[in-house]
């Protein structure tokens, strides 16, 4: 039976603004806003000065609206609307990936207890379904790995170094033509990827990782020698949110990854987004599509609207299942890093060697190092080097990734 | 509310096998196999004989079966068993893309009437879930266009002819691998690729075309220096399931297409599939995976067989629009055209000519040529020619089609 959706907005920035002209187009879905609440009524507006107000209780208070619509950006601001709006019995749709990696399994909970959805495709991939997809297509299937490219701003920026360009350059052209924020920070240090890692685990593998224990390097400190040795190399770097499940332990972070020719991930240029799953029985996928923008983020904020209308609820199966999953640090990566000196370079300490560089304008070292050593630094800060994860092909994504064992044994085996 | 689902399975071979297997490997589906019709008792099997008969009775007049899946590949065969298990109210799950490309309009409507649902996402793009995306996830975004790789046979031959293979000896290897059949002629001469199509016109386009209407070239009359062409200009030849809408009209085709690096599909190689989508909201996205193989096509099989626990059916959304669509012939392609003589190359009639070469062992024309001109000649049987569609970008793929109108606009200015 399908409901009538009367929908809440708060925020009408860009996607916001996407969402109203989307809704407008579309013929498919029969679905209203009532009422819009912002914070700056003096801005001028698209539409009618009537619909908005800065009361968030003009839509929390309305009995009419059993949809919020939730895109604003200050996440703490975000938490009081959502958990209010779940708590009146209204649906909840949000693109909030720094409210939801910080309250997931609360929000979950309060979406139970009130008999609500609670539903936010947009907040990962843009317009790639990759959320519905895990919750409807892979509930059955066992995974073992997700990876991807969910920032589009550093992939943009990649996509510059690896035509040529600085990093300080490429990022004053991204934050010129609005793809990148005056303060890049949550972007170009990975946070926002990190955001977007804690909710594709848990849809993967049942998983809340907090989202303080997940590693988060950005790009940054990327120099451009580096961006030159991955171009002599064939490589290219792209800064992937890497998820894997080892038995019953999962393996969570976000860094550059120096990838070849032949990885999904590799043409997957500018503004968009990749995510790579691997599964038991159907084996790798890839989905690729816009992960930003007005129109992408909007049509998959209407894509969960139209869900509501069939009552569609996330199930988190993968969460059900009697196995306790854990968060593993104690494995070693296959890094290489690059620094600005040969005495800065040897003050990393590699479990094992396997190429050493050393220049005159710089020096790298290709090697395993133990995460939890890699643990010990602010890499983000640390402008004397850069870290890229080294995979050793994309049939062997998970091979840079060794267990404690087995890189003790690799690593007495190699020396 | 979860159903207890009770499978009768028709065909045992590489499929049925795989969902046997992939069943009683998932702790997260309670679903099993209650009987197995299969043609020849004696062959020996995986499982218990008990399992199996060759009577077809034993599933159709079973009434604790409620779920039939049906892998066998005989489509008439198939078509016999499909129209009396929905007749008797049981829900069918097939991969038999032959059977739904003849019969979709008359399979939907006895679905519907017996109030069973009709799944078969495993007969498009083995592993990707692409039915299911366009289904749920674009059902309220209006599609532009739907292109994939559809078919891993040609896929991995065209594979080893980009690597200087000749077609015979890639044909000959896939055979030997077991990736195509004594008789290719399906996958070839691309029926098969077709029969998907239709399935995906439907879903996007809520179109239902004629099987017979739509034109299937492949590419059994690729040559050497079709391949070599392709290197030098470092573009690939892909056969491509093709499907537009223009205003109300519909192009759907298959053919070979000479794509450049930047084109999403230049990358997917072997056995893999490929489809893209192109969104008015959610623009161009990719759904990459394997598209054959036990395992992975069981997976798609049995995750229709998850969603019938929650009484899933399509909706075929677009085709209840008030739209009027129309299947249009009127057009024309940019084509790569070569020939074994200058001669036999002439009496091709292009509107318009952009590039001719004349030499020795071949000769080739790039321009335009009227869709109703190709339809008048078997290209599969033609030994002396190879044709492929040049698009002229990826940006830019519909370019490659212009409706008569501004066929004829472009014709004019041209010369």
């Amino acid at each position: 039976m399908k409901k009538q959706l009367t929908i809440g907005l708060f925020g009408f920035g860009c996607v916001g603004t996407g969402l109203y002209e989307v809704l407008n187009k579309t013929t498919l879905l029969q679905a209203s806003i009532k009422h819009i609440v912002i914070k700056d009524l003096s801005k001028k507006r698209i539409i009618d000065a009537n619909y908005f107000s800065t009361d968030a209780d003009r839509i929390l208070d309305d009995e009419e609206i059993n949809v919020v619509v939730e895109l604003i950006n200050d996440y703490e601001a975000a938490y009081e609307i959502v958990t209010k709006a779940l708590k009146s019995g209204k649906h909840v749709v949000s693109a909030n990936k720094k409210l939801i990696a910080y309250y997931l399994d609360e929000l979950i909970s309060l979406a139970k207890e009130n008999q609500v959805s609670f539903l936010y495709e947009a907040s990962v991939g843009g317009s790639i379904p990759i959320i519905r997809n895990l919750e409807e297509y892979y509930n059955n299937d066992s995974l073992s790995n997700i990876n991807g490219i969910v920032n589009g701003t550093t992939n943009y920026i990649l996509t510059k170094t690896g035509e040529g360009e600085s990093f300080d350059e490429a990022l004053k052209n991204a934050q010129d033509l609005g793809f990148a924020e005056l303060d890049p920070t949550s972007d170009v240090d990975g946070f926002d990827a990190k955001y977007k890692l804690v909710l594709l685990l848990k849809h993967a593998f049942g998983f809340t990782a907090k989202q303080d224990a997940v590693w988060n390097y950005g790009i940054r400190q990327l120099k451009d020698w580096d961006a030159t040795y991955a171009r002599e190399k064939g490589l290219k770097i792209k800064l992937l949110a890497f998820g894997t499940r080892i038995n019953n332990q999962v393996i969570g972070f976000v860094a550059p990854h120096l990838i070849p020719a032949n990885h999904f991930a590799f043409n997957v240029e500018n503004e968009f987004n990749a995510v790579v799953v691997e599964a038991l029985f159907s084996d790798k996928q890839l989905f690729l599509g816009k992960g930003a923008g007005s129109h992408p983020t909007a049509s998959a904020v209407l894509s969960d609207i139209s869900a509501l209308q069939f009552d569609y609820a996330y199930e988190y199966k993968k969460s059900k299942t009697e196995e306790r999953l854990t968060f593993e640090n104690d494995f070693s990566l296959k890094v290489y890093v690059s620094a600005t000196t040969q005495e800065k370079l040897d003050e990393v300490e590699f479990a094992d060697t396997l190429e050493t560089y050393s220049g005159q304008s710089h020096s790298y070292k290709i090697g395993l190092i133990r995460y939890s050593e890699i643990q010990k630094m602010d890499w983000n800060a640390a402008s004397e080097y850069f870290l890229a994860v080294v995979p050793d092909s994309v049939e062997l994504d998970t091979k840079s990734i060794l267990s404690a064992s087995e890189s003790t044994e690799l690593i007495e085996e190699l020396s």
